[in-house]
């Protein structure tokens, strides 16, 4: 249940509201939108007097939300959420769609430093890397953890470059909190909750990807667990679901744009290299994501995909990069 | 197992081609494009002596197609196909994608030559209209039948615009041949092969829609059984997958736009209005359709979506096609 | 909606019911059970007085129902449905499980009639054979058509054994209610819905098989179409549906044998060599439909299952077919 | 890589073939069955002169594994695993089918110890409950954590029965190995690697449930990371996959019981609650396991299912339960 006040309404009259609820022992959230303020009901309805409630001073009125996710809905929080990283750099709302990109892993320094000048050239404003990999075989390379991070926060330092990269168990959130920008959780995490809970109770944005078969609203109620827990810096990433199709390594499901847009105020970012898993399939999804309302892009760069130390065939060779990044430009009036 | 020509070969040196292999037992598909003439080879490859055919006249080289289509497959084919229709519109290949539009079902002539006008205003080339109607209920409305056909071929003369409607059973070809220029074949029918083979002998352009649940493999081979009869204009369309999530109607996979121009030179159709389900995620994707690639959108426009026949609510109002079609214009420069 | 009558209604009463709605404008459709009789309504419901209704003679309850499909529910037809074939074989109810066997396609007299003897002799009650066959590629083996069916009414006549066999065009059905016993509709022609009207008009059973990603909800609403058209003769099939598992060719869905016996009243059939798609996965899959309380099985098998003309993997040599049909004996009493 | 032994081939004939293995730089794992010895290659093959490896005393067979699990493989395990509880109870091979039964969610004593009285009664072997809870809100009831753990171990204190929970977070492993006999993994952590490495540390029985979209391939993938860690004692758990199908929670995919028997070695128990998800329908899916080859059930049962605090409408009464006992133990011959 959701109050919306009047435009112009009082602090005097919000804090009211608040206070009639909470005495009946419900708990409230209070969202004020440039537009409006709306206050969250959480707890058991059946105890709130209505009639009492909508004759209060300001309250323009109540809503009864039927989604199980309160914090992530647009209904309580009309406005677009816009995450601001440490560099100032903006993600979400009006703001130009955001390009991520880097390798894969972080394999050495020579590499991911030649990457990270070139997608900085071409116009990428943060440098995704791997440091702890997600691999189906116990006995493929895991990432090289720790000094991974250490290089990534180098690459930041020389180029400028916010860093983006996945966290795959809660022991390493210091690492994360002292070397990365954001944060990422990978699809086959999206309802580990034990980790999500850990999320909720930092302060640093967060990039989790929709599970390999998840509906948007399980993907948004993993997104209320970070949420609720007190965390507001949620980015939603789509990087393709899984189905029948086999000539793609999974599905984008690009209507997820304005779906999600929508649903939700958290900004929506699209992988189309995990999505499609061929390189060449890869521009024409991301100019695809652009136009449709993407918020912004998340694609893998690598300077000599042949030798990639995982996924080199979905990688994007610099040169190819720098070609997109131009049409990506023109494309962001038509969002 | 596909033959090769060099640049400029003779007529001479493709006949001899021919002859060799047939004398062989096999069957022979010569394809002349702009840049190089292909000859395919249907049979037992078994019986041919390769080494003989490499060293024929103006054979560049032979390749081993491990693709289950072989008309449909682009290595028979380099070029785009491009299919024109009897008011010479050309679709495919570096033609302007063409936008069909117009109401779910035809139910009456008062609705259809008012939403004719206004797509063909707002720069649609192609009325499209239900008269038979798959229907999942058989106590659903079915469509207005012989008497829809004869409505579109009347809007078509009075607004000039060519028309498509769906064909359900082979008993009604001689009927789709005297009043539509494109036959469109639904998701349900995609592998009804004694349809598909029917459709192989007339000389009229097929939108095959992909199946709820079919590969693209799949859809190719079904546009093989069509190709393989003698029919070379086939259009494809995607209309959405069917996956586990709930908030779309069905998942556009816009991703087989590149997969379908790499794998085969047949012209790709996106219908977002089936796909999404939802009138206000039709922009967004239509706009993602023309940038990824398309070579045409397939959309419901309806004056009074709450009162249409069927699938009101992912119908666009005149207006908001309007809106749309104007983006679409723009963004074709970026395909 | 539906007028459930009091035990021994007398036939005055249920004619008044009748009349009554008839009379509104509505059509009926009278069940009489064993235990009950039931009266569907069909047609605009606003237009009866149900006061009246609820006070007429003999009227035990008004249900409203919420499925799209009636004739298929078991709430319009609480009695299981039983199908007799013309050999006086009954299949569904508290009859013994059925099944049939036989190779996937007629190939010639000889392979057919050494496979129809064996599975006889090990207890199999109808001969299948594919006649017509749905193939993905234009280029595979079709089948033999009229001679197909020729030649099982041929081992009908020596064996003794009805047979089901797949028709794929309205166009053979003539041929079909002249040779076979069972008409089968395949997984790709369960949406054909101008195929299913015809249905409808013909006195034969038919086996409904499940689309390849088609709801329990649709298939039965596929049945309905038959059913709606006055033919009561609909025999279910779960073939296996379309998941993301490679290891099997589809995902048998044995949990449709209890919904189905919840939802309706017809029988189900499990096919379990496509459904799996391997030989050796066949044995427990059958004896598992058996206790999990299916009407009956569909198997392929064939003397020399590497020379098939298709689908050898997924078919049982006769020895291990014997095996099993013991097993199936047995477990009968588990339903 | 695997190499094969002759029957009865010495220690030393082993001995001889790891040395010449590893003194080549890979590691090895001998697996020593009734039938044969196997010895399984890890590394880089390349380095294997394989003409040498042949010629060595007792070498039988050399087998490439294209598989990418290899200690999950049959091949390399050619018996079944038997998992041993503390109590003695043997799960897996050729024993008894194991039924594990209780609550969902343990929430207080008197309805655990009642349950698990009762389960015990109708002759389940092992008692199940969670206290831990994988909830898609954050807003719903977590589950009593320790002191469910607590109460689970009075109650096998008290009945005898060891019990099996599921494990969220390796911070709670040392509570687990303290208080239970069997550790849970659920479906949302079964590729949540940095648990599954953790587990592979310890020696304790984990219950592996498959992933919502697994493939069998990605399943056996996260059993091998256990088992490639050390822990032997892995039991792998189905549960339903995700499809298109609403009229089921799930799509239970029995065929994974044979094809895990003919793929691997581990045992495999299924849990009809959850992948069907009403309790009418878990008596027929019980019994068709048992017949499908299971090694066990896990079944949730609740002596007052309206009140349950979550999954209630998929809980077996106490008295249903027992019933389906008798048919469980019936039918056990026919496995």
């Amino acid at each position: 249940m959701i109050v919306v006040m009047n435009h112009n309404s009082s602090a005097a009259s919000v804090k009211q509201v608040v206070e009639f609820v909470e005495n009946a022992g419900l708990k409230t959230q209070v969202s004020r939108g440039e537009e409006r303020t709306v206050i969250g009901l959480i707890g058991d309805k059946t105890k709130i007097d209505r009639s009492v409630l909508e004759s209060l001073q300001d309250v323009a009125e109540i809503i009864d939300v039927s989604k199980p996710y309160k914090r992530a809905a647009r209904e309580m929080h009309p406005d677009d959420t816009v995450i601001t990283l440490d560099n100032g750099l903006k993600i979400g709302g009006k703001h130009e769609p955001v390009v991520m990109a880097g390798p894969c892993t972080v394999e050495n320094w020579e590499m991911l430093i030649e990457i990270a000048k070139a997608v900085k050239a071409a116009g990428a404003k943060v440098l995704r890397g791997g440091a702890w990999k997600p691999r189906t075989s116990p006995y493929a390379f895991q990432g090289l953890g720790e000094e991974g991070l250490k290089l990534l926060a180098k690459a930041r330092a020389e180029t400028g470059l916010p860093v983006v990269s996945e966290l795959m168990d809660t022991k390493e959130i210091p690492l994360f909190l002292e070397y990365v920008d954001i944060i990422q959780i990978g699809a086959r995490n999206m309802q580990n909750f034990s980790l999500l809970k850990e999320l909720g109770k930092i302060d640093k944005p967060i990039l989790l990807k929709r599970g390999l078969a998840a509906t948007i609203e399980e993907w948004l109620m993993s997104a209320e667990y970070i949420l609720a827990g007190g965390n507001t810096k949620v980015l939603l990433c789509e990087r393709g679901i899984r189905t029948m199709e086999k000539y793609t390594r999974n599905t984008l499901d690009l209507s997820a744009v304005p779906v999600i847009k929508k649903m939700s105020h958290l900004p929506i970012i699209i992988d189309p290299s995990h999505a499609v898993g061929h390189w060449d399939y890869v521009p024409s999804m991301s100019k695809a994501a652009i136009v449709a309302g993407a918020d912004g892009l998340i694609i893998e760069v690598h300077s000599n995909p042949e030798k990639a130390a995982c996924d080199g065939g979905q990688c994007l060779k610099p040169k190819l990069f720098g070609d997109l990044m131009k049409d990506v430009k023109d494309l962001m009036k038509y969002r």
